[in-house]
């Protein structure tokens, strides 16, 4: 597939893959065999129902070392950092959480919303690079969280923690660990058992499946309470009648974006570290460059141009690129994630986004280079008559 | 369409209506025109997306005499009651919920929930049809509840509240009101302004439209926390990448289910007539037949018949019931709505709902019925002789 616009926005979301879609149609009633029901029900599409989401669930499970029985489906992304970082909490007494200065808002919101409750708050400051600071995680584990969340990559910069050493401290000190490995599922490889976390937040639409799937992967010994509480689905830890198409697809998604991982992420970076070389040969700045990033992800700034005006122009001609974080960009401040590592925040204000996919080719790019050169020449000279 | 075997189970959930699925295909990449996009991205793929998401907001607002910017898209029925009751609360002092002692788990667990906090629950008795108790409601308000929680409709009697009065009631003692109206959408004329509400909870897949989408319809004056937090969408009331296929399809099913709504309930409250003429001639007990009702639904039981035994012999007849409600049988316990009724606990566990819809015609009608009468037949020789 081809889409033109030409879109660059991988991490913000992703185009259904084929194989998934095909998965999906029965439950749309959009193919031959028409399925329906309810997951509950007990009859023979309610069973049919459930024999679907079961077989995702071993899907998703299989995809990142987990067993199926520690897959909780959700809506998507969101609800899973949601309900770990308030399910959690409620089961215990209050205390401290720390989370790192860089994660998505998905996880600093309900933070927030913890203060509330009695809980108090560390933010975890990371370096130059986007990395965890080395001291500030010292001090943290020294003030004895009793949770910690620390995102695997960061889905503005691609910064990739190193996630298996954090946790296995953060769990030596006695605190539950979760990260929030929404950009590295597919991306990177993902193992539960390996990376020794709590608990780990996935979501469908970022790797080729629907919108309105996720997943926290939970360590058992965790209590939860649930987020949404009712009928009892997903053990008891996510209520609501299950959303099995896009379960299916997530399922499907997940089996397809760890099969072709290592492959893909080699094409990415290739693609990549030829971009990066014609954005620092046009004179910009490439954001957390000296860190381990995903392969496919490039944020960078030009000096004096603002990145909303830079991303609105890409689109007159014809990219799909995101400002700052696709997620939050309802609100035009600039980069949390860019703040957190230092950066001034006029640079910040310039930053635009980069991040391809399984669809991205190489003449996508250098036609791209071709039309950033012109964009930011046109804007670099109206700025000077400005001045 | 009609579906083998046959389906008499649409209080559970319903199969796609076409004309939902055509709207939707295009999100999911399958239909000639290719669509997807996060909503909050700054490029034509996300403008297109936030364009499909106001007019899908447009068309629920308008099928239930709401303005959009009153519309909470969120995944489904329970997160939209998990919202309202948490979320209101969560910005109240802790003060006392009233609610239903007939509704949905999705209500009454988010209340058991909020007893942690400080909250205290009054749960409003109902009468032996299922009606909501003169002399308790009055005893309810004299309590003063902050918040009241009361369904339209009762997903497994069918019973309908009177919401207008009730809510009227509540607010002029101060109460903010919340209505679950998941069963009563598509199925009874439903006006947001009309009843005085300050809360309405939807679901799109018990009218013909997808699993994933629901909304809570909410009265600006009322104050809430997000259940979701994050990145800051629906009026930063329920983060996260909306689902615009599912978002899309459930506006296109609510401008549906409201254009057939009266000749639809016409047809079906006919034929439920005559079906429950038949139970009764059978033998049968049915549950709040002197209650008004939604024209669909049919809740019964027959003496000494285990209500479960009775569903799966006639699923492997080629018919789909439900016993008891489908989104708790996961716990077969009693029916809660019928033990609050004051129904015998044995005769309550012979409970058999169906649940008729769109496609449901005379003809299956007439053939259940003579299934029926051979099945109960069966399961009493089976009695006698083991008695
Ligand atoms: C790192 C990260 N976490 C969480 C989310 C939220 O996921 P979802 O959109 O599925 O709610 C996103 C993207 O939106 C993300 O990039
Ligand atoms: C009355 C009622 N409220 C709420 C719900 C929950 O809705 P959903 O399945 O969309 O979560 C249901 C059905 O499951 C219901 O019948």
């Amino acid at each position: 597939m081809s889409f033109a616009p030409v879109y660059f926005d991988w991490n913000a979301t992703t185009p259904l893959e084929p194989l998934v879609r095909d998965a999906m149609l029965p439950w749309l009633g959009a193919s031959e065999t028409v399925r329906f029901g309810n997951a509950s029900s007990r009859h023979d599409y309610g069973r049919q129902a459930r024999a679907a989401i079961d077989e995702a669930r071993a899907r998703v499970a299989t995809a990142v070392g987990a067993h199926p029985t520690e897959v909780i489906f959700t809506s998507g992304g969101s609800e899973a950092n949601n309900l770990f970082v308030k399910g959690a909490a409620a089961c215990l007494k209050p205390g401290m959480l720390a989370f790192s200065a860089i994660e998505h808002p998905c996880v600093r919101e309900p933070a927030y919303q913890l203060r509330r409750t009695g809980w108090t708050l560390k933010e975890i400051a990371v370096d130059a690079q986007g990395v965890i600071d080395g001291e500030d995680w010292q001090q943290t584990l020294l003030a004895r969280p009793t949770l910690v969340s620390v995102m695997l990559a960061n889905n503005e910069t691609g910064v990739v923690q190193d996630i298996a050493r954090l946790a296995a401290e953060a769990r030596a000190s006695g605190a539950w660990f979760h990260t929030d490995a929404v950009q590295a599922l597919g991306k990177l490889e993902l193992d539960f058992r390996a990376l020794g976390v709590s608990a780990m937040t996935l979501s469908a639409h970022k790797i080729g499946g629907p919108l309105g799937a996720g997943a926290l992967v939970l360590d058992k010994r965790v209590e939860l309470a649930p987020l949404i509480a009712g009928g009892g689905q997903e053990r008891g830890l996510r209520s609501g009648t299950e959303n099995v198409a896009a379960i299916v697809g997530f399922g499907v998604a997940c089996e397809r974006a760890v099969a072709r991982r290592e492959s893909e992420s080699q094409r990415l970076a290739q693609l990549r570290a030829e971009l990066e070389d014609q954005l620092l040969a046009q004179g910009a700045v490439v954001f957390a460059r000296a860190a381990e990033r995903l392969p496919n992800t490039v944020f960078f700034a030009f000096d004096n141009i603002d990145g909303e005006t830079l991303v609105a122009k890409l689109d007159r001609a014809g990219f799909a690129c995101a400002s700052g974080s696709a997620c939050s960009s309802a609100q035009p401040e600039p980069s949390h994630t860019l703040l957190a590592m230092g950066v001034d925040p006029l640079l910040a204000r310039g930053a635009v986004r980069v991040s391809l996919g399984r669809d991205s080719t190489a003449q996508e790019l250098s036609r791209f280079v071709g039309v950033l050169a012109r964009v930011v020449d046109d804007l670099n000279k109206l700025a000077s008559i400005a001045v």
